[in-house]
């Protein structure tokens, strides 16, 4: 009998270290030849459990594989496909289980967000409905770091030091040329729904009243006079502000700053993802002070060269803790990362259910956020601090981080195309 | 006797390694304490020596004068502000002779780009015509790279790997989503005149084909179709399409992509910003492509964190060699980088006199651009690679990077505030 084999995907947006739990679900699973076969990946996603394209990974060198663990991106190429519900169209579910039975999957590893669970949870039901013996394990992933059940989510703490460290070196540059020149940078970052993000930008300050002045969360309705005003203050009192803006900010009837404003673009379409040059055009309309904003985008979600050590190992540690949870005869959990101790950080691997996890936003509790709405807690604080702790610098060759690229063969197919 | 004091200071636009040239000022001139005194630093650049407030750098520590070498940004304070000129109205000039000959001011060390090597000189020779024994000596500085006679700019080294690593990563981050979602990325960079920035993004290709695969520059006027028929054939070919973008990206008319509404900083330049949403706009119109876009903007130059190493060890050799030009009684001149070989990267300090500097800007050879316009030569990158070599991370406590603040205190002033 030849040993089953299992499916591992990247789902969502991808981040500096989802290639870090794949390291770890590929590493461990080599060291249980006993018991896995080889690890088939899903070619962007789970469109290639769909679509049957499924890549050997046994065809990957060991060093490739080890650098998977400081490449950022999705290796494997990742997707933002939602299956339909079970109850709307089970076709989808069922032809993930045709593919998985054509090739002996009897491991599922789906790497991703609130909705990549949900998926996860649901091939697990229907998997236990067709009565398919499939051992289905989440692996929690995702920058806006709003699942629940973990103390973090793997990929926040990298994005999160990289916006810290932007801030205070945007920050001193500011400082340096606000004499005569810049007074107000205005930074956006991630964030749609929850404002970890912006607000890890807070651990750029040293002490109270350091740079970022002002965090914009989609958690606090925006008050333009009351921006404005602190904006002013700001500048009197330190000469330049320092805004880190989060793209959810909206005002308190749901409006997002970014859809509103005067950002038109040359055909008169609202620009999307400008919330940094409106909150800028507002301050320079209002206090005419001298601007520059930065939209970091996806530079801050693949910046593996500055990542967290921390980030790193908990990204490794749950790839290798799904496939120990599979190996112990578990299905339908996530490995979640749970809290110790703060300082020093202290963390091991828990579980979680699937069904308890899925489609549930972790936003900032209300004792993270300061008074002001415009910071953040001593709280918040004490929580966010060792998420970026430690440097996990990838090797370099000619000044350029040595990222890997992997072969990607894919599996001959054995099954119709269309079905 | 008490020994001559120097005055130095930094302006215009900051950069990751300008305090790496302070460093070098300053550690170099308190080996030589038998010839100069203090060294006294203006507090926000020239401004410092008009308002005399004089900075006394031998209070700080010899840690933190270290500190330097990896701190960010102006760490006295830079400025944009072009004196008058001396036909014009000499008073400017006057004034800074008379605070250097209350200071007992004898050497001039000044930090900058263009503008400010033009400022150098013009001391120097308003020195020579008053009689007063002032030695002036430039230090380059600018991440625009466009200083002529110096093999390049430092700063610009250290801005041109953030960005060829940053367009990396986020080509990695795009490849992956490009089946479902993000197909065309664009990315700003700095860059008024000259390309060199947006050139250096094609560090990030290992080979032909690799992203950026568009690269738009300055020296190339802008073609709406035939650009946007080139990503749509790198979509077509490669699923996906990255463009890093210079912020002075211009139409044949002179027209800039991102013009704001004609605001003019303090040397009358445009002030540039938003071409990155401008062009990935005029994608999504055209084409169709789901697309996102990043602003660099000070993040970029503010990146100490990603330093070449090559770029910081230049920054400090200057302002080292800028001391001892002075000590070798040298004037009105400027140490330069010279390149003794591509590869391995050999270089020496060699000197270029001021009036030959000023305000001369070196923009990007026509044979370091590709026939399309889209991308660099070979000559062009054998010119680049080696400025990116080398990592220098700075020190770094609970997951930050260890910058230095220092004391800046100012000496007590001996003149009439007005003048």
């Amino acid at each position: 009998m030849p040993k089953p084999n299992a499916f591992y995907a990247q789902s969502g947006g991808v981040t500096a270290v989802i290639n870090a739990s794949a390291c770890g679900v590929l590493e461990t699973a080599r060291q249980h030849k006993d018991k896995i076969g080889k690890v088939l990946v899903g070619k962007n996603g789970i469109l290639g459990a769909l679509d049957e394209e499924l890549i050997d990974s046994s065809k990957e060198s060991k060093t490739a594989i080890a650098g998977l663990r400081s490449t950022p991106g999705g290796a494997f190429g990742s997707c933002r496909f939602k299956l339909k519900s079970l109850q709307e169209d089970a076709r989808e579910f069922q032809r993930l289980l045709d593919v998985f039975r054509a090739h002996n999957i009897q491991y599922f590893f789906y790497n991703g967000g609130g909705d990549s669970q949900d998926t996860a949870n649901k091939v697990w039901q229907l998997s236990k409905q067709m009565d398919y013996p499939l051992q289905c394990i989440g692996i929690p992933k995702t920058v806006d770091n709003d699942l629940p059940l973990t103390d973090c989510c793997p990929g926040f703490g990298s994005v999160a030091k990289y916006v810290a460290i932007s801030t205070r070196e945007a920050a001193l540059d500011v400082a340096s040329m606000c004499a005569t020149s810049t007074k107000v940078f205005v930074l956006e970052v991630m964030g749609r729904h929850a404002g970890w993000i912006a607000a890890a930008s807070a651990l750029a300050q040293n002490q109270a009243g350091d740079p970022p002045h002002i965090i914009l969360l989609p958690e606090v309705p925006f008050e333009r006079e009351k921006f404005l005003a602190k904006v002013k203050t700001t500048v009197q009192q330190k000469g330049y502000c320092v805004v880190v803006v989060s793209e959810g900010t909206r005002y308190a009837d749901g409006t997002f700053l970014g859809e509103t404003g005067g950002a038109k673009d040359a055909f008169g379409h609202a620009q999307l993802g400008g919330v940094a040059p409106t909150v800028a055009s507002m301050v320079k309309q209002e206090l005419g002070f001298k601007f520059h904003w930065a939209v970091a985008d996806y530079l801050q979600r693949a910046a593996r060269h500055v990542a967290s050590a921390t980030d790193v190992d908990q990204a490794y540690a749950v790839g290798k803790a799904a496939v120990e949870l599979a190996l112990a005869g578990k299905s339908g959990v996530m490995p979640t990362i749970i809290r110790l101790k703060d300082s020093p950080y202290r963390w091991k691997i828990g579980e979680a259910k699937l069904s308890r996890v899925a489609n549930v936003e972790r936003m900032m509790p209300k004792s993270f956020i300061s008074k002001d709405g415009f910071g953040i807690t001593a709280k918040a604080r004490t929580y966010l601090a060792p998420l970026i702790v430690g440097e996990d610098h990838p090797k370099y060759k000619n000044g350029m981080p040595e990222y890997v690229t992997l072969k990607n063969n894919l599996l001959e197919k054995k099954l119709p195309t269309t079905w």
